[in-house]
């Protein structure tokens, strides 16, 4: 038999990655209803919002009014991408930050141009600021498994970044497979390492897509391997812009669903989550395809 | 560490299953060339037809044009309700036929209108003279975890059909999730379960829904269990008329791309199973959602 968690947490990535993409710009008070029905649902943790450049991503062009208007319910969590973005969040009210990096140096400079050892040069002093302030600081670490461009990724590289992240003090790894191509074995092994190399201290997060409909197989695999804690996507919604075919975040409902049928308790209610999702789903341009969410919808 | 299969067999379901519940009618012409590229994709079992009433399922009114013109390579499975359809199955030249019954009697009544009790009974004589005949027979064996009337379906009742039919000598039990509401940990439970205590000498098959998005992770479970054979249906065709949500048979691509990442082999060409989904694709009423299909498409 398995020995699987009693509990799970749920970190929910739809207002911010979810719909970063989206070409057609969702007005703020309709994210802020979103990001105060997904917390009613019972989500604790959530990414809300990034202060990326408006240049880039002019979805996220109204982050300052996303963090004053939303609820201060759980940990809300911004993401940024360098020390002006932080500035900025901790200006507006954040008190929880995500920082992100590749594994994979061709993805890295694809996505943010900078190779991965400049990136992390970079990220140093900011995280180690944001640590002094007693920010809650969270490293979100893309192409863990695979790379668009490279191809498989070994543990070891991924590890020596989680490990530089801990040395840091941050108190939580997103670690990610990032173009939804990692097996469920891969997924075990991956994580049943970083689990016996990486402190204990350090809150360590599973962040499945579902592009190979795996999402669900290699969560299960991560709990097999002690994982509690799972990013995923209120409706699916997202995915990343700069990974070839890398559609589709795993559906929150799909995943808490999973969980609680399998004794897993996550504190979120399943009905409500839908409640929320029908808030958001006129507003994005491709159709909800949730298991659960097909069946509350009939 | 997993201790995995390096073999699977995949039971292709999709011209029978996958097609049952089109309203259109698909030519039988597109069929037999349906047929022909699953075959040349690798697929060597498969459910070709069934040999039902065609006011019941209009769709298979064609059954035996279908078999007699279907290239006669690997094993050419039948699906027949009754003796009636054994006979006309045989002389259409069928030489591998499958039976079915529903473990929960509630289900069974709403399929057939019969109680298990009254349809193991008529089967026996069936099955028995099949197998004297030298005819493969595979076992259907629906409901085996859940009824969407009677809730959960204890082990003990889906092993007795099982032992039941083991005991005339079948070939294959094909054990369903009908509605597709198993989780990982059940689907290990009664396939470990079951593995226990059947004859090594029966071939045991899971046949998974994909309604609340568990197919991948049970099927991961599954061959954790010991098992190596999955029905699956190309391009996730079909589901279940008689079982209320139970839409999504799980896709034959995404379950061999699965299995062939974890370096489980299936002799299956991904690809030429994606050119014989474009056969069909134009015929059935859903969009073919499938993460390998679409990632083919691109």
């Amino acid at each position: 038999m398995f020995i699987l968690p009693k509990k799970a947490t749920i970190i929910e990535v739809g207002p911010r990655d979810g719909l970063q993409n989206e070409s057609m710009i969702v007005p703020p008070d309709v994210k802020v209803r979103f990001i105060e029905a997904l917390q009613q649902s019972g989500i604790t943790e959530m990414e809300i919002t990034s202060f990326v450049s408006p240049k880039w991503v002019p979805q996220m062009a109204d982050a300052v009014q996303i963090v004053s208007e939303s609820p201060k319910n759980g940990r809300q969590i911004v993401l940024t991408p360098n020390e002006k973005g932080v500035v900025r969040a901790l200006e507006s009210g954040a008190n929880s930050v995500a920082v992100f990096v590749g594994v994979s140096d061709s993805f890295n400079k694809k996505n943010i141009n900078k190779t991965t050892a400049e990136s992390m040069h970079e990220l140093k002093p900011i995280v180690e600021q944001l640590k002094k302030d007693g920010v809650f600081v969270r490293a979100c670490i893309s192409t863990a498994f695979y790379c668009p461009f490279e191809g498989k990724i070994n543990k070891e590289s991924t590890l020596a970044i989680c490990e530089e992240f801990t040395s840091w003090g941050v108190d939580e790894l997103s670690v990610a497979d990032t173009i939804g191509m990692a097996d469920p074995v891969e997924s075990y092994e991956l994580f049943s390492y970083l689990k016996e190399e990486l402190s204990e201290t350090v809150l360590l997060t599973a962040h499945f897509h579902d592009t190979r409909k795996m999402a669900l197989a290699n969560i299960f695999a991560s709990l097999q391997a002690g994982i509690d804690r799972f990013d995923t996507s209120a409706g699916g919604l997202g995915g990343c812009p700069f990974a070839p075919g890398a559609t589709g975040n795993v559906a929150t409902e799909d995943v808490v669903h999973m969980l609680h049928h399998m004794d897993i308790d996550t504190g979120i209610d399943i009905n409500k989550l839908c409640e929320a999702i029908d808030l958001i789903a006129g507003y994005v341009s491709k159709p909800i395809e949730s298991g659960m969410y097909r069946l509350y919808k009939q």
